[in-house]
């Protein structure tokens, strides 16, 4: 696989490619072309085409895609088969609705625990998982290596928090809170949830749109 | 304004830009070089100054722009003193963590009123809102024109309820739901935010970083 140069529009329309097939499979699709695949996303087939040859040989001409395998090979590069697992640190609503509403292994994550500072959130249980004293990060990490933070917390403490997964050996943080993270440790990636700046875009498209 | 030919990526970084300046705006910067700012947001200066001369002209040869006026132009670009409102379908875990955490106000938007079906929720009042019972939604939305309705509902329901919105009048969609709305009604927004796509494409850059 070569995967060095691919742009962030590709990386952001794989999840897309990845959600469109299951649902292609789910609906009992065997095949596809790349012009209707392209269709029913609002991209051209020559797009689907060029983001694909990035990662490989995919399709057939005259015959089109496999949904199935494609799908396969898409979770692959996505990394949706390495065992990924996160933590989440904040347990108020948008936490909690993570660990109720989500489903990690749709993702192929595993949700392995969840910390909070409220003494009347710590020792319960939700979906399963115990949530613990945040006093207990740094020991939790170094027993338990985990792929990615996920920040559910006020974005007062979101820095302090966030240097401390990095130390505890995190690769990744998933940040819903609303600040930039400026993290200066090589090789971890921040993935922003900004909802006010995706509010802000709905405001500016419906603004224009009149 | 010229906001014909702007692309998506520029929409993107809009807000970006306004959250920037409003964290130099309350450190007490009054001005800021194109190439300050964009070394603070990972972005050239001329990158900067190209966004920006799709809306106008902006910020002085050798002086750069003033905080406080960027900021309020951008505001103005973005919509953000439209008196935008907001609905809000389902009273789930998101939808009240959204209605107690998230600040419409600092996006512009004024969260009007919110909807779910339980009866142990209707009726009770959350962030000074009172929750109505869904069957009211046409009722309200002819009495209360509103800019924008979410949805933080159940998947299965999210296609018949973006029906009910847009009959309603409603100008943008901000969805929650983790699917794809086929929406054929010209002229109306959906702004997606799908948890599983950020999760998938934090998945790849952590396992392509490995």
């Amino acid at each position: 696989m070569k995967k060095e140069k691919v742009s962030n529009a590709v990386i952001r329309r794989l999840p897309r490619y990845y959600r469109r097939l299951t649902e292609l499979l789910n609906a009992g699709t065997v095949r596809i072309s790349s012009k209707s695949l392209g269709e029913s996303m609002n991209l051209t087939a020559s797009q689907i085409r060029q983001d694909l040859s990035y990662f490989g040989e995919f399709g057939q001409q005259g015959y089109g895609y496999n949904v199935e395998s494609l799908r396969n090979e898409i979770a692959e590069i996505l990394g949706m088969n390495q065992g990924h697992t996160a933590a989440l640190l904040g347990v108020g609503n948008l936490g909690r609705a993570l660990m109720e509403n989500f489903h990690f292994d749709q993702s192929g994550f595993r949700l392995t625990a969840a910390f909070d500072v409220d003494p009347a959130v710590v020792g319960h249980e939700i979906a399963g998982i115990k949530i613990r004293p945040i006093e207990e990060l740094d020991e939790y990490l170094k027993q338990n290596p985990t792929s990615v933070g996920i920040l559910t917390v006020p974005r007062a403490v979101a820095p302090s928090l966030s240097e401390k997964l990095i130390e505890g050996g995190i690769k990744g943080i998933w940040n819903f809170t609303n600040i930039e993270l400026n993290i200066t440790t090589p090789g971890i990636i921040v993935e922003n949830v900004h909802f006010s700046d995706s509010l802000l875009a709905l405001s500016y498209l419906i603004s224009e749109a009149i």
